[in-house]
C-alpha cells in the first residue's frame, strides 16, 4: 500500500507517518520509484504499536525506540513480556527530602527492605533490575518523611500487587506471535495501570464515604 | 520563631517560603515589625504539607491551593480524607484514539460497564465523581483500541483495589487531627501510589523470569 493508504488504515498522519521513518521507529518502505513506496501489513502493525507508546503511553520517541529494538530483539514471547516490561518507564518513585549523597541511614535501610521484601515472597529479581532500583528509591524517601511501611504492610501490599500481576500476564499473554504480544503487553503494562489506580481511588472514596455516613458494612470490616 | 528558622526547622529555603506566602498557601506570619514576622508551629506543619504536595506529590501550585483549601474546609477526619482524594489530580487515564466528540458508541458502553461494576461491588460514588468520570475515559480508550476487560476481568481487579484501599485507609486514618491527618492522607493517596505500581511491576518480572525459566511454581498458579 502507499503511504497515504497506511495513514488512513492506521490514523496516523502522512506528516507523523514520515516523521516516525525519519527517527528510524518505522522500517522503510520498498522503493518503487524514487518518491514512492510501498507499505505492508507489518508496517501498519508496527504503526498501531508507536502509536499506543507514544500517545496512550506517554512515552518519549526515545523510550519508543528503546521498547522497539527490546521487541525487535526477542524471540520468545516471553522475551518480549520482559522486554517491554524492562524498556517502560518505571513509575516515579517519591523524590525530594534529602539528596541522594547524604548518608542519613534511609538508604541501607530501604536495601534491606526490599531485599527482606524479596527473600520473604521468593520473587526473582536481581539488583540490577529498574523496579527494585526504584522500590529503593521510594522506600527511601517515604523513610526521610517518616512515613515507612510497618511490619507486615509492604508485604500485605505485594501480595495484592502479585495477585495483579497475575490477572496482567493472562490478559497479556493470550498472543504467541511475539510482536502481536508486546503491542498487547504494551496496553496491559502501560496503559492498563491508570485504570487500577483509578479502581484503588474508587475503593478509597467508596471506604471513606461510609466512614462519613456511619455504613460500615463495606468501610474497615472485611466484605470478601 | 523568625522566617529563617523555620526555612532551617523545614528545610525549605527562605525564597520559596516567601514564594508560599506571596502564593497565598501559606498564611501570613504575625508581624512584630515593619520587616519581621514571627512563625509559629503550625506554619512548620503547613510548609511540610506544602512541600509533600509539590515535591513528592508533583502537584502544580493551582493544584496544591485547591488541596490545602479542602484541607482547611474539612472539620472531620473523613471530611479531611475525602477533601484530599477529590482534591489531587485523577490518574491520567488512557488518551488518544477517537476523539470524545465521535459518538462511535464506545462512551455509553464504557459509561455501562462503570455503573454495572459499581452496582457489582456496591461501591458508592456519585457520577459527579473525577474518579467515575476518569475510569469511564479509561475504558473507552481501551473499547477504541480493541482492549477492552473481558467479562469478569475488571471485577476481579476491582476486588484487589479494594483490598489494597482498605490498607491505604488503615494506613491514612490513624490520626485525628484533620491537618495531620491530611497530610498523612497526601503521603499516602498520592506519594505511595507509585510503591505499589514498583511492587506490582517487580511481580510481574518475577513471574516473566519463571516463565522464561519454565519455572512454574510461582508462575500461572496460585501460591496464597
Amino acid at each position: 500500500m502507499k503511504i497515504s493508504e497506511l495513514s488512513r488504515r492506521t490514523g496516523v498522519p502522512v506528516a507523523s507517518i514520515k516523521y516516525f521513518l525519519r527517527q528510524g521507529l518505522l522500517p522503510a518502505g520498498r522503493a518503487t520509484s524514487a518518491t514512492i513506496s510501498e507499505y505492508g501489513d507489518e508496517h501498519a502493525q508496527r504503526l498501531r504499536l508507536i502509536k499506543a507508546l507514544t500517545t496512550l503511553g506517554g512515552l518519549s520517541i526515545a523510550a519508543t525506540r528503546d521498547v522497539l529494538g527490546a521487541v525487535d530483539q526477542a524471540d520468545t514471547s516471553e522475551g518480549a513480556l520482559g522486554a517491554v516490561s524492562y524498556a517502560l518507564p518505571v513509575p516515579v518513585a517519591a523524590q525530594g527530602g534529602a539528596g541522594p549523597e547524604e548518608d542519613d541511614g534511609a538508604t541501607p535501610a530501604a536495601a534491606a527492605e526490599v531485599a527482606e521484601l524479596l527473600t520473604a515472597l521468593d520473587w526473582q529479581a536481581p539488583g540490577t533490575s529498574p523496579h527494585v532500583q526504584g522500590l529503593t528509591t521510594a522506600l527511601r524517601e517515604l523513610r526521610r518523611l517518616d512515613a515507612q511501611y510497618g511490619p507486615g504492610e509492604l508485604a500485605a501490599y505485594a501480595r495484592l500487587a502479585e495477585g495483579v500481576a497475575r490477572l496482567d500476564l493472562e490478559r497479556a499473554a493470550v498472543l504467541e506471535d511475539p510482536v502481536a504480544l508486546a503491542e498487547r503487553a504494551v496496553i496491559v503494562f502501560a496503559i492498563c495501570a491508570p485504570v487500577f489506580e483509578l479502581l484503588r481511588r474508587l475503593a478509597q472514596e467508596d471506604q471513606v464515604r461510609r466512614r462519613l455516613t456511619g455504613d460500615g458494612a463495606g468501610g474497615a470490616a472485611p466484605r470478601s
